[in-house]
């Protein structure tokens, strides 16, 4: 707990110092000068923290973190909404292979307001919108301070609830579609877990480029309405796994598919798929291994890949991923990606943990709001 | 039966009415025109053929063919061995894609001499040895005639084993070494199946540019000595498959990996590969799947494909594939690429055809001889 001692002695110091902090109040910037070695602070924070690895539900807990030095290249971020993703609760649990070293504090994307900048950034003002892009650890608290440049600006006509949510799921969605197989308007893709977020981009996506969409989804109560809902969004084929003995007659035969799920939902998946095709998987929702026939890779011809975004981000690509951010920002705000979420006040983040954690059944993406 | 009927009304002709049928019987070449209409005629042949799909011991016959002309591009082949490939045994179970049409000769590789040539056949002399180059189906039989450009004309300083053979397994392993990775001196790979053909060609192409094998082999009596057997081939490492609690410490991690096996045994060369490898599956021999978890794809980045040396070669690289297999002839001939045959007299067809289907346990590469 270092940081966060060292943190709190810095506070001290602060609120007697502060200099040339522009705080977002009525526009106004106030400046003090009162000492050589005056130091720039954010406001105290709370945040959600695990100390430990483990199920989130009683790892985690509310803190309240004193204020941090805001460095001459840093920005203070008062956070405005951050969703709770399946990722968040694996590196909780320790499950994902990159993590934060604990103590650590949850999240790894949202939306933030700029509430202060030190004294070189020149491209981020107070009252700015911005999401750490690439995305970084940390965002379940009121105020994060990182460098300018995790930093990127967006355009506020996007609803929040988008805002925040746009990396993670979205642009796995767009990177799928655009980094395994060339895909003309007229193709089709196939692909598992089509409700989740990932597999509603998918459709919605693929649709602005002409391409079709077979969707498997799983048997449930509630699957003819999430048909229903899937094509509303622009999906040609749905089917439910257990009702697939009839195979895509119409649409061209897929080059490549997506699998979140595993198991017999996988297997569906290959079945799909031309001679040749790909299948990427990026989730394993059933926790079952995916299987394939030897034949299907001699004789047909079948590869299999992963992706997963974290390790695209790694690659240094900032400048493609904001690009690819604001494309999808600007759907979003045009009504042209769309997928449910559900806001809940920060305080109530137990409640919005346990439904992310599917102790509640199937509920949307929760969207912590601060 | 068209096929054979036809040719049984050749025959008849072509008693009285061979042409420029250059025979090599003492390198006499003896030409006789008789009529306008004369045609140049195989000698009778037998051959082992399946008028209809099924178990290869049931369904295949020795059976005398007629005569069959020789038409102006066309070589008569006097085989000279071919072996009993599990392909083979594949195409006669009907479970290969890609087969002949019924009734049909087996076999797919071999070697034989030029017998005669057409009118038109210029590269090609009686007394050359030639394969079927890319291979070509019909080769278990004691003459062959196709088109002058099926044939390749090799060095006979190879001994006939190796040219009988050369193709279907030794070139499986120099592509796989190829196509998929960029492999440099002092890189590793790891297969199981390790004591198959494919596989011990593996080792020995592998060391000659310098690449360490570690290689996962079945655990069955004789183990011990397979083990050894491998490593005066050239293998760095030899596990039996229940003996890989201890992983590759000496080696670098390999980012090619070889499945012939399925199953545990694919699942174990999953686990050698390193974050981004490769596991090209280019056989099953315990008829078991290849089991793959979500974060084997996802968090260490595999890839998994599939090889089919048939699909390589109907990509039209013959110049590629017979500058391979002269490449691989000139190491036999060298003996710098060694594995075992076991030749047989095609009147033992029946016996040879027991010990490639495995009735008589582990035996090896079964090659006719004519």
């Amino acid at each position: 707990m270092t940081a966060l001692v060292k943190s709190a002695g810095v506070r001290v110091l602060k609120l007697s110092s502060a200099v040339n902090f522009r705080l977002n109040q009525s526009g106004e910037t106030r400046t003090r000068s009162l000492r050589s070695f005056s130091m720039l602070m954010s406001p105290p924070s709370k945040a959600i923290v695990y100390e430990q690895q483990g199920s989130p539900d009683s790892v985690t807990r509310l803190v309240n973190l004193p204020p941090v030095e805001v460095r001459d290249n840093d920005v203070c971020v008062k956070m405005i909404a951050a969703p709770i993703n399946p990722s968040d609760i694996n590196r909780i649990e320790g499950v994902y292979p990159v993590r934060p070293p604990v103590p650590a504090v949850g999240g790894y994307e949202g939306v933030g307001e700029v509430y202060a900048v030190g004294s070189n950034v020149s491209a981020l003002s107070p009252g700015d919108w911005v999401i750490p892009s690439p995305p970084s650890s940390g965002t379940w608290q009121t105020y994060v301070v990182k460098e300018e440049s995790v930093w990127h600006k967006i355009d506020k006509s996007c609803p929040m609830e988008y805002a925040a949510t746009i990396t993670v799921n979205p642009l796995t969605a767009l990177r799928m579609l655009e980094d395994f197989k060339p895909l003309a308007s007229g193709d089709s893709v196939v692909q598992n877990g089509a409700t989740s977020i990932v597999g509603q981009c998918v459709i919605q996506l693929a649709r602005l480029r002409g391409i079709s969409t077979i969707n498997i989804i799983r048997d449930r109560p509630g699957s003819d309405e999430a048909k229903e809902n899937l094509k509303a969004l622009g999906a040609d084929q749905v089917f439910s796994e257990s009702h697939l003995n009839v195979k895509n007659g119409e649409l061209p035969e897929p080059a490549l598919g997506f699998n979140c799920v595993g198991g017999n939902a996988a297997s569906l998946v290959l079945k799909f798929l031309r001679e040749g095709g790909t299948m990427v998987t990026y989730g394993g929702m059933s926790k079952k291994p995916v299987t394939v026939s030897t034949t299907a890779f001699i004789f047909k011809g079948l590869e299999l890949k992963g992706f997963w975004l974290q390790n695209w981000l790694s690659l240094g690509k900032v400048k493609e991923c904001r690009e690819m951010i604001d494309y999808l920002l600007g759907l979003a705000r045009d009504g042209k990606l769309k997928y449910e979420t559900e806001l809940v006040p920060f305080d109530e983040f137990p409640v919005a943990l346990d439904k992310a954690l599917g102790k509640l059944g199937r509920q949307p993406k929760q969207v912590i709001t601060f």
